[in-house]
């Protein structure tokens, strides 16, 4: 092929070595300048498409005109997600270990669709999974050895919606699958459960009309009686209350639904109960934080996402289920062409049979990078480190009158908000983020706008947090000796 | 941090060019030596993890310790999608620019959910996608700058479901969202069409007894005549019909549904017409191979995977619609944590809304780089370059009376049997993959057990071809001496 591409670059090794260490180069340029940059990256809609050519390049174009316009067109309109000053959503942190675990995938490309397309692909993630169970201190009916086990989803999206679809057609005996969801089964999570419930619930075809958002109680968590009561209205009304989906660590503010009630309800009822703790989770690495999953012992499925604060590059979520059987029964199909000796034997685990899509990579390699390189040691005092540092940002906010913590502070989140009105804190966050100096994000709490400061970057120092704070004093008090303009 | 996590690497500069020049030396060993490794993995079930300790290590583990380990227990338990021998399946070939795309975007860590959380990730991608239309011939009607526009997904798996959904919703008035699945739609795809479908189909929450799996013709194409009976009758019956997924090069033997004609129908039906070319729309990046795609001008949307056939890394499907509304009123969700000034004004894409997932990576990156360092007639080279080769091997194949090709060649696939019963073909795919020599897989075509040929690697050269038909002919002719087994 070499003679026929022009100047492109062949498959060997050579051109691998050449390009790699230009992009090295580029790369650890960018590591070292890019706390410097704007976080929020300030660029208006469409700003970045009028820089590229309207059509694809007739001939090959050279790796320094490709690094030259990463540089120009693409940094420049970049949220920064690594920079150590960013705090809003929650983060998606990454680590070196994994960015060479990505790395090694895409050199390998192979396909994890079926065991045999790659059995170290199945077996490491199969393997790390259930080191994840002993490590998380997460009950024992989550491994593989028992009638368990757990696999890499891209999102606790896909994975609450995998849970839901193993629900559905246990409560529908199956039918859900061969004659549509005729049924009306009803699904259950508190009003701040994320957003992903909603969009799970209308994908499987449940309707969102079906979706019941319980109430919550003063800490924001799952009001449990108010559940109970609504699963009875449902039942009494000729519905079947089917799937409920318990928050650990809400989006909005790391509140903990009461997991015991829930799933003493669930078990009673005959409910599944699938456990999201998306970003709060990966804390579970350290013994004192795991009393946060106590009840967990009840739940079908459980999902949480090294992606988001175990230094592990998005895409990794892990989603345990407590019988895999139930999951491979609703998400099972076997063409001619995906049939072969190690399937038929039943001997060995088909992930396709385990998510949404056919395809896979070779998702536990960072996993494992990453685990292997910090060690239990390493991870639990990256956690550690950014509990304090969150603790510390507390006192800061609770230290000065002017503001507030409007939620309870757990883990890695502060919910505060300067003590105006709605519009004045919107104001704080439109000039904190248009500042680049740093980047948070928001929410509302009934009627309040609240400002969402989440610490997870690796490289995130106390010095970043000082820092941090004087910004949001210092254009605090901007605004008001500004005043407020008029509406 | 450094300090708390023992010798774990810092997520700096220093830290990260030390890991990388490892990690290069190391693939760049692998892409040379991959060729010489059995293509499909001589393991058990189960050696991989036998391999493995029983719980992750308490402390950092050595750059060194993970790389022997990477070649002594993960290597061998491979399956070498890369390797120049690979013929199974459809290909999911890379490249040395993608692979650089990769370790970018592992390196940016940013999240693409929203246009405000990177606002290049989202722009770059409508751009390429929109460059795909013009270079693969598409219809107008899928680019961005009219009411259309293209997304990638990570899968032809997640871009029929992500179809199906937007036709559901249009089918049902917008009820199933609200109300849940409860019409009886119908979907249709010929006897050949994906598994996927058949999945998308049961996610969707249709079910699998409202999909009609239309039969084909000696060609092995969908017949378009029993597709418009089947759609009257289901009419009749009082269903709806809703859906049509037409393949352009089935998974079995590539053959093309004829579109104009089921186009037609859909049109005067008003049913959803996807179109799903996942390895074969590759092709359309040559002008010779554009007319494949005659009649595309009638599909709501349409795929094709660049991680197949065009040397990006797997996960990168292109998922195309004439209406993106459509698709964004199908999966559309604001929680209150992920407004911001951009969307609110409507001037921005948010990509969240066109796919099942809410967090994305930066994938845009990787087909950016494999654009512009191969260039239009760098990507031409290498179809035409495949195209070649089957041709060479179909050939071989024809020139030897023990053999037969079974379906029309198309593009890069050669299907042959032995011309024997289907044990011995069997035989001869079992003789051949334990081998190492190369990988091939199977399909069924009415009872015949078929061999797949596909050619997809970039290193596969004339003489890779020609290695491979020895080794098929020689294998062949020790099973006729070995005589049929005893059953």
């Amino acid at each position: 092929m070499k003679d026929l591409v022009g100047s492109a670059p062949a498959c060997d090794a050579d051109a691998f070595r050449h390009e790699a260490q230009a992009f090295i180069d580029w790369a650890a340029n960018y590591l070292t300048q890019s706390e410097t940059l704007p976080v929020l990256a300030a660029v208006q809609p469409g700003a970045v498409r009028a820089q590229l050519p309207t059509a694809a390049p007739l001939y090959s174009e050279s790796l320094e005109q490709l690094i030259a316009d990463l540089d120009r067109i693409i940094v420049p309109a970049l949220t920064h997600w690594q920079s150590p000053n960013f705090y809003a959503y929650f983060p998606a942190n990454h680590s070196v270990p994994s960015i060479m675990g990505e790395l090694v995938s895409a050199v390998l490309g192979v396909q994890g669709m079926l065991w045999v397309t790659s059995p170290a692909c199945t077996e490491l993630e199969t393997h790390l999974l259930d080191w994840l169970v002993d490590l998380c201190g997460l009950p024992a009916r989550f491994k593989s050895t028992g009638t368990g086990g757990g696999v890499l989803q891209d999102s606790a999206s896909s994975a609450v919606l995998c849970a839901l679809l193993a629900a559905r057609e246990r409560a529908s005996d199956g039918q859900a699958n061969e004659s549509g969801c005729t049924q009306q089964l009803v699904a259950y999570g508190s009003s701040h459960a994320h957003s992903s419930l909603d969009k799970a619930v209308m994908i499987a075809g449940l309707g969102r009309r079906n979706l019941r958002k319980i109430p919550v109680d003063h800490a924001l968590a799952m009001d449990a009686s108010a559940l109970a009561r609504q699963i009875d209205l449902d039942r009494a009304a000729g519905l079947t209350p089917a799937f409920v989906c318990a928050t650990l660590g809400t989006t909005s503010t790391l509140a903990f639904d009461p997991l015991p009630a829930i799933g003493d309800l669930c078990r009673r009822a005959g409910l599944w109960l699938h456990v999201d703790a998306a970003l709060a989770g990966s804390a579970a690495v350290c013994p004192e934080y795991q009393a946060l999953l106590a009840g967990l012992e009840a739940a079908d499925s459980y999902c949480f996402n090294p992606h988001k604060w175990l230094l592990t590059n998005f895409d990794c979520s892990c989603l345990f289920v407590a019988d895999r059987r139930s999951l491979t029964d609703a998400l099972s199909i076997t063409p001619e062409y995906l049939r072969n000796a190690a399937t038929d034997t039943g001997s060995v685990t088909d992930y396709r049979d385990w998510q949404i899509p056919l395809g896979r990579r070779f998702r536990a390699l960072k996993l494992w990078f990453v685990i292997r390189r910090y060690g239990v040691a390493g991870l639990q005092a990256h956690i550690r480190e950014h509990v304090a540092l969150t603790q510390r940002f507390a006192a800061l906010v609770d230290a000065d009158p002017r503001f507030e913590i409007v939620a309870p502070v757990a883990l890695n989140l502060v919910c505060f908000r300067y003590r105006g009105d709605n519009q004045r804190n919107q104001q704080l966050l439109e000039a904190l983020n248009s500042s680049g100096a740093l980047y948070l994000s928001h929410t509302l709490l009934g009627t309040q706008y609240v400002l969402r400061f989440c610490v997870g970057q690796p490289r995130t120092t106390s010095a970043h947090i000082m820092s941090a704070w004087a910004t949001i004093a210092r254009l605090a008090s901007g605004l008001e000796r500004a005043g407020s303009p008029a509406r």
